[in-house]
């Protein structure tokens, strides 16, 4: 079924400066989710979480189109419950590990990011698109209604506007993305690598300690009452200024020089 | 008080193909919602969610406006804490049960939507108005703030812009209730039936048995963590794919045909 | 450390009409939230809280900034993790207390609000901004991840768009903030003020009860699930179609006359 040969792997890795670029590389099949590529994604995001040198990640795919969500052949092959079951699991799995990684992930999205895939997009923390993009969560249209990619995509976009697209299986464009908030950014085609490797950038001249620190505050204050998120984003924030880097970065700042932060070790 | 002949029902129910409009029916009273026009949408909500034949339900008003919510003669008819308690609480119940249903309800919206008929905008999943229709949450100016209200408009809209609208009872018009996620879409008065009909198309086009996991999912998962969303998602979702539609969707889709889905039974 | 003289407080009040004006009065240090001028906030803040002549509040900054944060000399002066928690506690709970304040309290921003300048921003119930202001959670430019700020941002300000702001420090314009729900208008800063008293007078004219009624609703239901929300909405609107101003505000309409509220008394 998975059609990549040896010297194919179906996740490429490529590491620069800190960023790992992850970039699923099934092009034929639309880089559809199959087993093996869920599998190998899960792997690296594992390894990356243990790598105090990653700083940032991008998630990228081959070819023509992002993503085109799970490979609906190799789905249809085992119609069985518990193998679906633990299909869902596992990238759910994989899904949630996007947002406890460490380090933020850039979701860079060219052609079409669909059912999954747009559910990957809305998974990663940034993302940053082709102005020619195109965005559904279209299982709807095979009978099979995004369950699971609704999770990821009703935490970005409001709710008539997901029920929307979850219900009609409809595209939205780029700039329909952008102003709902579903990604950061959309550009000409041939800006995308730049405009990636912009935010890429803005994020390494940053304090590694601060920003792993506040990545890992943000998405769970997000689900917690005001009250309660106000002593834990406190006891983060305390924690962040006993940091090297925050006594640094505000002398740097008093004596108006460029702040040298040190690489966390754990 | 309640002005409409016999002839005449407060709720006039159509069902269409698989649609069912219902139209509040009281435009000299702006079809403000009487006990009387409540307890017949109660009715007709009950029946739709028993009815597997039912897969999309339209929620229109006839006259010049959607609705002007509560009747205020009728309300202040009876000044006491316990017809008030109750009177809200069915109301309440009224715009859950919509959420509830196992169908897509679209509002369909022309003139004001007010009070409690913004309410019932934002109760509904889909909402298509009329280029001059206009939404308040207009309470505050008769001494009562739309406090039921609020709970359905800030779930759609963002909180400082519903915390203008709820304080200051101004009006927004359709534009701006399109860019603030309070509706899907505004078009042309003469377009109105056509628009709706368009959506109510696209919906009866998918799989029965998959809009009705989708939609039972939908707010559910909203309401929980992350990780219980993901994990309930993903049993919906191996409902869904256990049903003989998902198998018809995906074969289809592998065949280039058309699939042929399954009404409904329970 | 504290530069204002004895004659100008680092705080300023002005009562006018139920109107209170407070003004961070650090112009030199861009308003930057000092010990000293978060506890002259909190002490108004209670004495307001207190005060049932109070309509509305108005948040102001002097100068040419609303309000840079906390103020980073005086945090870099005691580096202990005790001296930060009760920090940043005392800040928490000011904010919150903006939010449980019986009465609306509107930001009028010009200029920069960074960091917990634009928290304070966020933990107002409205904001009315100057074309040239510009907003930024900018601590990790200093190597502190605006965790903090982040509460409050991210209730505003959707995930993807709060995330790049936190990671990036960049700053947003204030037609950006508009689009993105962080504040309600923009206009040109000669009609910054009037805009200001427009939003007060607005609210001036409501009944005082029924305001505070809807306040005191509004940020607790949004934190509860549907159910439980409709719940607390319905009990709330009770006690208030309870209370004289809703029969006078009802009875004003119907009688096509201007209603006379009655002041609170608690």
């Amino acid at each position: 079924m998975e059609t990549s040969t040896p010297d194919e792997p179906v996740l490429a890795r490529q590491d620069h400066d800190g960023v790992v670029t992850l970039c699923l590389n099934r092009p034929r099949q639309f880089n559809a989710l199959s087993e093996e590529l869920l599998d190998a994604l899960q792997r690296e995001l594992d390894s990356i979480a243990a790598d105090p040198t990653v700083r940032c990640v991008v998630l990228a795919g081959a070819g023509k189109a992002f993503c085109a969500g799970h490979d609906l052949r190799q789905m249809r092959a085992t119609p069985e419950a518990e193998y679906y079951r633990a299909l869902f699991a596992r990238c759910s799995h994989m899904m949630q590990t996007l947002q406890k990684l460490p380090v933020p992930v850039i979701a860079r999205v060219q052609g079409i990011a669909t059912a999954a895939g747009c559910q990957l997009v809305g998974a990663c923390d940034l993302a940053i698109a082709s102005d020619g993009a195109r965005f559904a969560v279209s299982g709807i249209n095979f009978g099979l209604f995004c369950s699971t990619p609704a999770v990821a995509l009703s935490r970005n976009v409001s709710p008539k506007r997901s029920f929307d697209m979850l219900v009609t299986g409809r595209f939205i464009d780029a700039a329909t993305a952008v102003d709902w908030g579903l990604i950061n950014e959309a550009v000409p085609e041939s800006d995308l690598d730049a405009a990636v490797q912009r935010k890429c950038d803005a994020i390494i001249a940053k304090s590694p300690a601060a920003i792993r620190h506040g990545k890992a505050m943000f998405y769970r204050q997000r689900q917690m009452t005001l009250e309660d998120a106000y002593v834990f984003a406190g006891d983060v924030m305390t924690r962040n200024m006993m940091e090297d880097d925050a006594g640094e970065g505000v002398d740097a700042f008093i004596e108006k020089r460029t702040p040298v932060w040190k690489p966390v070790s754990r």
